[in-house]
């Protein structure tokens, strides 16, 4: 089979023109005579690969000086201990918006730590908006505001920015991170797990405002401590080398596409496309609220969930893979993120749009 | 410039076998149309390569079938936290034998969790051997003992299983495990990162007694908990994908090979060619007992401190790279893992004779 549409939620489709890169650099990187995966850390080819990687990021995101940015392992599951043990700074309590399985991953795992006030949630309707912030109650002695800025199994995402005044707003990006322009100053922190928009599995980011780090809890293990990973540029131990080249080159393809504007550009139109379908048409519904809709993760149901299996096995054959909704949620679900050309959506909605005429 | 012969002492050289196959099979894993980076960790194709990885591992090294293994993130270091974590099980206290820096690192990172007590330590000796077990003073109630069984930085090695009755062995077995058969039924855990001799960095194995696991402390992370991890076969979050892979291939490899008694003999040749010259010679020394000398980190000096730029930049030029001791003992550091051929033993061994004839 030739090269696929890959519609997976995470890990997920990669740009063609950075595997084939890292294909072309594998056994020998610019005539180091090694792979990449073979370097030293501490060694000056590969801390010009993390250096670069690094400087492209903030320049991409626009992070400013006043932030670090953290190469970490054990995936965003690790930020849900590592946000409350660094964050906390003496207080015992934390603010929670839970707006699906992700944030309540996050709530659980905070819990091990300190006190979790559920500031908003939308489960009353299954987790298919965001609560408008006039909905929020505050806590007055939180150590931070946590949301999850997109629900990669819900398909909800945030298009706003919440205000949590002096309280550091901190929040898990981890399916819409680099799929448009933000404001990095308004957040506290911002995590991502990288296996979504920015590389391989077995790297996650942390960008964190400085004010924010060297408070944090003495059972902190040390590969956790925001403090100390920033003073080791993160190479306390031995950080995810490969991954990290890999992020690099996705950086230095998001610039040589235009960088986060561009990439917001045609994310818009690639989620125009998918739910002017859905909207559209009555063999297909989303169930997100319109306002709230990721342009990255998106839900949908057949009328007939008995034709389900049937789609899926016709969108394979079609070259169009990963469909399939989260185990938790049922449905499908397409997961459309930066590495997922125009065409693969276009393929899609047509695929879609002939289904639907065929068994509707 | 073409391939070298690396000799760092992690991330190190990989076969080149292996690197070819990542290299063909980068955009198109068995005709699935997908890297092995972009495939969803739950698909089939993924969980098929995990699940072999994990079944060679068991056949290579022999793991009865009542100890799990893990395939985790964060390296050792992660692990230094972990141990303690997962394995006082309502105790206070744990041994550790101090044989150098890895040692340290262990046991600065276990005091956040428990008190430990120093059973023995080669301190007396800059590190230079491995304390006698009739020398060591266990605890009664130790949780368990840990040990590095290989130190990458000093050069010294266990070449034997201590006894500690029915008191849990805990080894770091980092950069040399695969390197030979152990009878691993005499640990209660290994643990190693894989970035010396199992794969690339961000992949860390935990092979660990079932009857151990389940009683971690409550402020255990979620993806530092053995039986969760256990119970989600290493998947309670995404794992690092493609760096599995990659080990899952060199295991292949060392089957291939012949496993872990073939590579034990081609292991004892690399490093008597290596351990003779530095014996034979009044030009370089080896620093370490030979009793204990590491069949894979080989630290030496040279008579002359002042000659050690120039024989790392004639080195260099002789295709021999990654030769220069770690910044806290100084010196030179030649580390000959599974995957570095005994072609390039020969080579270094054949540039080290030329360069102290010509300088001696």
């Amino acid at each position: 089979m030739g090269r696929v549409y890959n519609f997976s939620a995470g890990p997920a489709v990669l740009p063609e023109e950075v595997l084939i890169r890292a294909r072309d650099e594998m056994l020998d990187w610019r005539a180091s005579g090694m792979s990449v995966m073979e370097m030293s850390h501490r060694g000056k080819e590969f801390i010009s690969i993390a250096r670069k990687a690094e400087a492209d990021l903030r320049e991409l995101m626009a992070i400013p000086a006043n932030y670090k940015i953290l190469f970490l392992q054990g995936g965003a599951t690790a930020q849900f201990a590592a946000v409350p043990m660094n964050l906390l700074r003496g207080r015992r309590k934390a603010d929670y918006v839970n707006t699906g399985h992700w944030s309540k991953r996050a709530i659980a795992e905070a819990k091990k730590y300190c006190e979790v006030h559920i500031a908003a949630s939308s489960e009353d309707r299954n987790f298919s908006y965001v609560p408008p912030q006039e909905r929020w109650e505050l806590s007055s002695d939180a150590a931070y505001v946590h949301i999850t800025s997109n629900e990669t199994i819900g398909g909800v995402e945030y298009h706003w920015i919440p205000d949590t005044g002096d309280v550091p707003l901190v929040a898990d990006a981890s399916s819409h991170i680099l799929s448009r322009p933000i404001d990095v100053s308004r957040f506290g922190l911002i995590y991502a797990g990288a296996q979504k928009n920015i590389g391989p599995a077995g790297l996650a980011i942390v960008i964190v405002r400085e004010d924010l780090i060297g408070g944090a809890l003495p059972i902190t293990p040390a590969i956790f401590d925001y403090k100390v990973q920033a003073e080791n540029e993160s190479m306390l131990n031995t950080p995810p080398t490969f991954a990290l080249y890999m992020a690099g080159l996705v950086f230095e393809w998001l610039k040589e596409k235009g960088g986060l504007a561009a990439m917001e550009r045609i994310n818009l139109e690639k989620a125009r496309l998918l739910y002017d379908l859905l909207d559209s048409s009555d063999f297909y519904a989303s169930p997100v609220a319109k306002a709230d809709r990721s342009r990255m993760n998106v839900p949908f149901t057949l009328k007939d969930p008995a034709l389900e299996e049937e789609f899926l096995r016709q969108a394979k054959a079609h070259g169009l893979v990963q469909l399939k909704g989260h185990r938790s949620v049922g449905g499908m679900r397409a997961s459309i993120y930066n590495a997922m050309p125009i065409e693969g959506v276009r393929a899609l909605v047509e695929f879609m749009r002939d289904f639907a005429a065929k068994h509707g």
